[in-house]
């Protein structure tokens, strides 16, 4: 399949106006071609007005007919075989194992919102029958189902050019629930965008789906998403990226006339928690788990462990001992774009600059362009509390153990700090107590605890939130990764005596979709 | 009962230091004491903090606790007896059978909520247990609950003083949640809201609970509401009210370092539609219905029918002409405050001055001050289309027709309109492939769908959506009436493998809530 370098408007491909994107191959700094010519407020307009005029028929298509049309985009990525591989590889710096990895994860993300569709829960069908004889007022018929919010934007993200792209979790969840959706592609990876588009496409056109259910703009610079986003035809949009991009599309989508829901996931630094009795039972093993974590695809994961924050101890001592063993003997590797390894070489610069930190260890230092080099620091709970800017994240395999005087530190050190996507306690059985002090403050501000693990590594399924308190999201009461994630592109609607015929199948009096729907406040079997 | 004209912080009275506040009766424009000092910065801060510190140990109180405590207010605001229903009267203008009324609404709702607590459905359970002999990657144990956003602000609403106030669905919901509440008393029934606010500080005390979960704040002008909203302990906040003030103080929760969820209830005109068969069969007997809808209340109803939307013809014309004579025979009735009344007047005359609309009929003056004389007028769809601000609620007994040439128009209309609270279809079987084309519009502007009936009247229960697209409302996926508005202050959370021990019980292996958990994808029994 040869790259076109167009946009995806519709069934259309579309030749961009703006200055040409070409994707940057990070292990060599090359240049790929074809160019891609951003697009412009133009192709918004055409995107969205498609999008728009499809959003009737396509959220009231039959569940089967969704989730066969969701296998469909699964199905025509895998017959994308090695050229998808190949492009994603030389694009992301990623190595072909992640790669292959993130193709399964992806289509396997969206047979599961396949199933998620047939099984039919997520239109929390309520049933309230009416009851006319009842006093002093007679009771209406009344039935809730859930319904599409509207067409979506979905911004693809660097990190995951598959799983967190064109057709990742954000645009399965949106199609899943019935949305429409305009990708704004990613400009470090827009061949593969390019490819996986046009996979949708061709499965929009093979369920003879309306065209306007899928399209894929470029454009460098922020003119296409601030369009995409103040647009009125979009009801939606879903973002992973940083916290000033997410936070600038976020106040946009607030500054609407009509404001929307805005899902931006954008920044945490998961802090571990390795207890005590742990520490003196397994410091040295978790100290070396620990770094396997960090340095998962160059650090370049929303779940990286960027934080460590443990009271002074022997077994804290050969934790870290371990943990400097394993950076120094950590290789360099690619990261995702010159832009991100620029920022996060500037990032361990201003990190170190607080003077309130000391360098534990550096990974090793790469050949060619572009090479994370694993830096871990050490500082006092003192030193962490007092200085906010070591809370934010610096985006690659960067990390900093914060020494606490005692257990209360520690709790301190957990009360300060912002929301996060995750939270991790290492622990034994006689850590159980400490523990239990901890969870209520790591519930409040995280959106996934976890114990003897490690934070990278998100399972899709039904259970998985991927999200918490902000600035970890813009929205703590969702997630983007999970079944869970097609609530965020859906509102309740209540239909109040309408006759059999005119009532949507899942509230018919039949029950012809086999719902177990809640009637009387009672679930059916 | 002696009113002591004090908030109430927790446990204790205390007296305000900004300007005093009083009801005044609107039937005759008469000062009600006692004075209601106004609270400062200094009280919204002391109600925080006493909120923040009972937040841990209420959100995790057994569910059974938290219901009987729903239960155990009920009880408190009935024992009020005559002394609630009179200072509510006297407070709102409202006839006794009214308040009477929405006094049982308000407790039902209470113990309604009690039992969807001990049902435990809104924990939304999900377990994907471990698979650790899964290829090419082990599956971790991963558990799902929701758990509470946080303290939450509750704005009383003028126009339902039981209902919507100090213990209406806002605080309802948010205590089931298992969040503390801080509600904001609205200034016109100070006396009511004392009282209410008692009953809830009784029964915090009777069931032994941390006095922070609840506290009540009188306040003039917007300093308390929006020092509520401002503050870094509050994580949400519930409001029903006029568009600008939700607008304004959604603003602020949009503004803060961490932004909240604002849940603003805010205009509607409810559009109605009677379609061509139902006009011709029952014209007449239509018209005189919606009059009677209308003027429920002297039309202070959220869900008050101001616009009818129809195709011109004899059925409409009959339609009228009973509207016209159920309006002129429609007596006064006094309005909440004389505020509204001077607005309610202002709008009419505002609404008359587009030279758009012409006048179908009023309805008699009332003697006394304050008197909501109704008020019906008409206009054509081109006149409707053209100019926006027919589009705005006024607040009160006003409705507006918009006569049509053909259905097409109708659409048309349709299309232009806001987001509204309702929608509602007058139709005969012969209307069904005309209500067809119409409802695919109607589901994406209203957040409830009625056929023939009227708007007024908000069940309370498991299907209701009292909710809609903005501006009925910020945020379309919620309800601020009904069990499913507890899904307003919850987030979901995710724990991976944690030991039984330190799993909260929703989760735990044993399912000793015995609740119908989500299980690797299928519903326990």
């Amino acid at each position: 399949m040869t790259l076109q370098g167009k946009m995806l408007i519709g069934q259309q491909a579309v030749q961009g106006s703006r200055d040409a994107i070409y994707a940057i191959n990070p292990a060599n700094n090359e240049r790929l071609e074809p160019a891609y010519l951003g697009g412009s407020q133009e192709e918004v307009e055409r995107a969205c007005e498609l999008a728009w005029r499809s959003f009737d028929s396509y959220r009231e298509t039959q569940l089967e007919t969704r989730a066969q049309f969701l296998e469909t985009i699964a199905d025509e990525i895998e017959a994308l075989g090695e050229t998808l591989i190949n492009r994603a590889v030389a694009e992301s710096g990623l190595p072909q194992a992640r790669i292959q990895g993130e193709k399964g994860r992806t289509c396997n993300q969206l047979r599961l919102f396949a199933k998620t569709l047939r099984n039919g829960e997520w239109l929390d069908v309520r049933i309230d029958p009416a009851m006319p004889n009842r006093h002093p007022m007679p009771r209406a018929d009344l039935r809730q189902r859930h319904i599409a919010l509207g067409p979506v934007a979905v911004f693809g993200a660097s990190n995951f050019p598959l799983a967190f792209s064109v057709a990742g979790g954000d645009t399965a969840s949106a199609l899943a629930a019935g949305c429409p959706v305009v990708v704004k592609a990613h400009s470090a990876h827009p061949g593969t965008s390019e490819l996986v588009g046009r996979a949708i496409q061709t499965a929009v056109k093979r369920c003879d789906l309306p065209e306007g259910v899928f399209s894929l703009i470029f454009g460098s610079g922020r003119e296409v998403g601030q369009a995409l986003v103040a647009h009125p035809y979009i009801k939606a949009a879903g973002f992973t990226g940083s916290r000033s991009g997410g936070l600038a599309l976020w106040k946009t989508a607030q500054s609407r006339p009509e404001p929307i829901p805005f899902y931006a996931e954008m920044s945490s630094v998961n802090p571990v928690f390795p207890l005590p009795a742990a520490l003196e039972s397994r410091g040295a093993s978790m100290g070396a788990e620990f770094i396997s974590s960090l340095n998962m695809g160059a650090g370049q994961f929303c779940t990286n462990p960027g934080l460590v924050i443990a009271v002074k101890s022997k077994g804290l001592d050969a934790f870290i001992a371990a943990a400097r063993q394993a950076v120094e003997s950590s290789s360099a590797q690619t990261m995702l774009t010159p832009g991100i390894h620029q920022a996060y070489t500037h990032g361990v610069q201003a990190f170190t600059s607080t003077g309130k930190v000391h360098e534990v260890a550096r990974g090793q230092k790469g050949t060619g362009p572009n090479q994370c080099q694993t830096a871990l620091f050490v500082t006092s709970a003192a030193h962490f509390l007092a200085e906010q800017t070591l809370q934010e994240e610096v985006f690659g395999a960067l990390s900093l153990i914060v020494e606490c005087q005692d257990q209360n530190e520690v709790q301190r050190v957990a009360e300060a700090l912002e929301g996060q996507l995750t939270a991790t306690l290492q622990l034994e059985d006689a850590d159980q107590e400490v523990a239990r002090n901890l969870l209520p403050i790591l519930e409040r501000k995280a959106g996934r605890l976890l114990v003897n693990g490690w934070p990278t590594g998100v399972e899709v399924c039904d259970a998985m939130v991927h999200g918490g308190p902000f600035p970890a999201t813009s929205d703590s009461r969702t997630t983007s990764v999970g079944t869970a994630a097609i609530f965020r592109f859906l509102r309740p609607i209540c239909y109040q005596d309408l006759p059999d015929a005119l009532l949507p199948e899942a509230l018919q009096h039949s029950n012809p979709l086999s719902l177990k729907r809640l009637v009387n406040g009672e679930r059916e079997d």
